[in-house]
């Protein structure tokens, strides 16, 4: 069973009630939620980051897993062109952690919550064999204008930031400016936010898992096809691979109605336009004409 | 480092400076967070449950893991007066793990869901070598009337819910009522509910890690001191020990202002006077005139 198909099976026994207040569940960057009287919507997310899953003591400093973790969280809030608020943290220290570790660890985290004003506000703490974290973050957007997955339409731009293939590439070699974004990736807020507000961007989400898979992913909730006739833009040094599959960039990938022209880049950041929604069997992608299979980082593939 | 003593090293890392809405962050049950316009306060919760720490695969049938996880979260939730409103779980399948447990263990995490009106609103998935669950649960409360852990006040009386040491017992014989009661603790939402609208506790926290360690952090938070002076309701069959300090209970632990009887039973759940808030070193705890140790269930101690 892979990811995609164990969430299916998780939404299937939920049902597709929706109690009162959400707004969205099962299957985006983040639950929204709406309070009776409220002018903003709450966005919520959660994700693991797992010692040997999703980094290495041996390769990976403390302070950059501290920075990287709340930096998974606050890219879900991007997402959507939400503002980040509180953050919670459950900690599984392992045997091996110290307290210089665990400072360390902290400095990287709290720096990033202070550069981006989300106050850690609570969580869990315990000890478990390897060290485990999971980080929730809280954010808000202006009452029904989260961006979503599935608001693309055929015709629509696909555009995305950044030069993707970073993260694989500085994975890969552990070296130079492309392992610096793996460790330090930038959640892009700022850029979620002029999407929202500026672009009114149709679909939006992060690349957490390689653009591949992801866009297949954006293309099933919105019920649509996509073809990639653009060039992919791609880190100095990737291959065409890392670019097209790699995981952990953290740039947005995002739709525009056909009227709205990309701005060649949004607060420093470069954006490309790299293919067109069609119709078609909802999640199918294109590469220059031939079938593209989704293969970025499935959380359920076998380690 | 002991959990208290980390808590206390995260909080002054972060410092006391509470951003825009925040309004209680690191050291209760849940984190309170109030949206411009709303009406109510949004309560948020994180937990862990970790294979080995929190249950083991050989004894925990894996309904009963599903439960215990939405369990904590809501017990939380409960300790605030409040009435949950959606969760996310985040779930890192372990290498054991086949198709069977995994319906199982939702099996039991959503018949506990749909019975306290919890949506399941999303979470993250992945693997790892061992099995590991954290849940997220968010609830709401009438502005401004979470029960907190910091307003118990001198000449307060200090009560419980239920029969302590059920749990400590149960895991420790794995068999009979106890058994149960670990297997399948009942978040007191409606004594919550009750403390909070009908007998405005003065303050209140659940029984996770044990009454003297969970006392004492409670008179932390106060700022006070307490002495035990009625009997401990005890679970038939468990120690003074086990009652005294045993973990997992899930019951509830609360003050009432001096004017308030305790009535002897909310929900059909026995309630119990215990002791008496005095004044004092803050977060000291006496028995019968002689000091009591905390010494439940810390989350860093070694294992």
């Amino acid at each position: 069973m892979n990811e995609l198909q164990l969430i299916e099976r998780i939404r299937r026994i939920v049902g597709s009630r929706r109690p009162g207040g959400l707004m969205l569940g099962i299957g985006d960057d983040c639950a929204i939620f709406r309070l009776a009287g409220a002018r903003e919507d709450l966005l919520v997310t959660t994700d693991f980051v797992l010692e040997d899953v999703h980094f290495r003591r041996a390769t990976h400093p403390p302070a950059a897993v501290g920075h990287r973790v709340l930096a998974r969280g606050l890219s879900d809030i991007a997402a959507m062109g939400g503002k980040p608020r509180f953050c919670l943290l459950s900690l599984a220290l392992a045997p091996w952690t110290d307290t210089r570790w665990i400072d360390a660890f902290y400095r990287g985290f709290l720096a990033l919550a202070r550069k981006t004003k989300t106050a850690l506000a609570g969580g869990d703490l315990a000890r478990a064999g390897r060290l485990a974290c999971d980080i929730v973050v809280c954010g808000t957007v202006p009452k029904g204008t989260a961006l979503r997955r599935d608001g693309a339409r055929p015709g629509d731009a696909i555009c995305v930031t950044g030069r993707l293939g970073a993260s694989a590439l500085g994975l890969a070699t552990r070296r130079g400016a492309a392992w610096r974004v793996h460790l330090w990736p930038e959640p892009r807020l700022a850029i979620g936010w002029f999407l929202r507000a500026r672009l009114h961007a149709s679909a939006a989400m992060d690349l957490s898992d390689g653009l591949s898979l992801d866009l297949h992913r954006l293309c099933l909730a919105s019920g649509v096809a996509a073809s990639l006739d653009g060039e992919i833009p791609t880190f100095r040094g990737a291959t065409v691979e890392q670019a097209r599959h790699g995981g952990e960039d953290y740039e947005l990938l995002f739709t525009l109605r056909p009227g709205v022209k990309p701005p060649a880049s949004i607060a420093g950041v470069p954006v490309t336009r790299i293919g067109t929604i069609r119709k078609g069997r909802p999640g199918s992608l294109s590469l220059a004409g031939r079938p593209l299979e989704p293969r970025g980082w499935d959380h359920l593939g076998r380690q």
